[in-house]
């Protein structure tokens, strides 16, 4: 009985919906949500949309980079549409925006990019860890993980009709990848959860906050 | 045997896809279709697209909103990729624009307002009530509900490269929201199934003709 | 014991995914997949993209269009997470541009028009075939077939922040849409499959080709 279960969870089968994500990361992660939802509403905001268009473009950056995840992995109906308080929470973040704009302006850009990091660092190692849970092949947790970080903003940007940022800036997909590197490696050699989960997060934030401190870039190719 | 039928419909294990709406409900959910349909071809055959074009926006604009939602209630493959009478409507409606568009342009706004303000209240009270019977948790269903509305209008804008409109026009996909929340909330307190939709549909309908009539807008922040 | 596994690809039930294409069919489906990143890496160069960016459009152009199919017809985790060949070979694909852009650019234009059709082509007899083998119905297994080959471009350039040139151009998705209706009403007839799948290949390249020669391309509706 057990055993069935934990194959079927371990194949992806998983329509039964077995992941339950602890407490603690359930916390973290919707700090993570909360996060983002900031980001996209104050984005949102500023393409001048009203407080419908806020919530739903807080909602996308928020929550999209999941739903991709769970779609592709096959953990469906995706976290986000089973568990009410991950739109809830990006509700709450992106109303509090619309409602609070002048203060939420004055927030240092230091600590937006510092949060934002911590963001992605969460999303990027909680992304690869569930596509291990559910059987996908090392190389596409990794992906996976990414997927989750990036996910929701290039909706976000799609939606508000840009070329996505991450597609473009600096140093930002590459930290999640290799955050979520990390955590695939690790959990493949069978290092304690949390101490992969700590390492991965340390790795994608610190990648992330030094690319921005010291302006590193990836290179391109130079097209006469 | 029914009892475990009914718990799995409940529970949106669903691959089986027990869910079948009746006649009456088809009739209505292809009117709605084609609808859609009608509004993306005119869009396309504005932004300049061949035949094949104004057929693909035909049908994205027409079922791309029920398909994000099968998707994420894990009904799936989709309605509209499981019977064929769905992709069809949407062909017939943007093939006879594209073959009669002398006559189509001269529809008056005003009927074109009022059908698409019926095709929205259907499909915001159609999507919430199968995110109900899916298993969803209310606030999801309200939501799947604004989606199954608006979810088809924002791929054709985005295929068309615009900022999608429902993020930034008058109350659209409110009315959606509204409609579907009456939907849901009176599929909890056991009213009866055509009580609830009928009402749900009157109130998506209504919102959305008053707020075209009144130039209702949501609030915005001002950006200086 | 077999039949029910017969039965249960055929209903589309597949959660255990019993899909496994054989080895030429793979080779066959890794060269389009090679294509079409090589394709997507050069938009990409040319859009300025880092080389993070340029894997991404990569990815996105040569599986995008897979990704959506397996989605639709209830295939997943779609093939392209499942096995991780297909990313691999994606990755190489997009990197070889990269590093070797000013070989890439020197590759006349004629060749790279005859391999997008061969691509095109294959992708779009491999998705009606899947489709089919899913129990989707003939109409809309020709619609996944056209899907699976024009996809991808058009997820490249929602991303690259154009109107989806697919939407546009000559007979593209046309040629797609034919040689996947070969394959459907062959299999139809039980005709034996690798001719099936021969002939509907050679329509959609021909075809294209001829369309790119003589400069067809499809009707539009004047607007003045």
């Amino acid at each position: 009985m057990t055993e069935g279960i934990a194959e079927r969870t371990q194949r992806g089968v998983g329509r039964l919906n077995l992941y339950r994500p602890d407490f603690l990361l359930l916390v973290v992660d919707l700090m993570g949500v909360c996060v983002f939802a900031v980001e996209g509403a104050l984005a949102a905001i500023r393409s001048n949309l009203d407080i419908l268009g806020v919530l739903v473009i807080s909602f996308a950056t928020a929550l999209g980079g999941g739903m991709i995840r769970d779609l592709m992995i096959g953990a469906i109906p995706p976290n986000s549409v089973r568990d009410w308080r991950y739109p809830a929470t990006a509700f709450l973040g992106g109303g509090a925006v619309f409602f609070f704009y002048q203060l939420f302006q004055q927030v240092p850009l230091q600590l937006v990019i510092t949060l934002d990091a911590a963001g992605l660092a969460l999303c990027a190692i909680a992304g690869a860890g569930k596509a291990m849970e559910f059987g996908i092949n090392p190389l596409l947790s990794v992906l996976m993980g990414a997927v989750t970080g990036v996910g929701g903003g290039t909706i976000r940007d799609i939606l508000l009709n840009r070329v996505p940022g991450v597609l473009q800036s600096d140093v930002y997909a590459a930290a999640a990848l290799a955050g979520a590197l990390v955590v695939v490696i690790g959990l493949r050699l069978r290092v304690p959860r949390w101490m992969v989960m700590t390492s991965g997060a340390v790795v994608c934030f610190v990648l992330r906050m030094m690319a921005v401190w010291m302006h590193w870039n990836l290179p391109k190719v130079m097209v006469h």
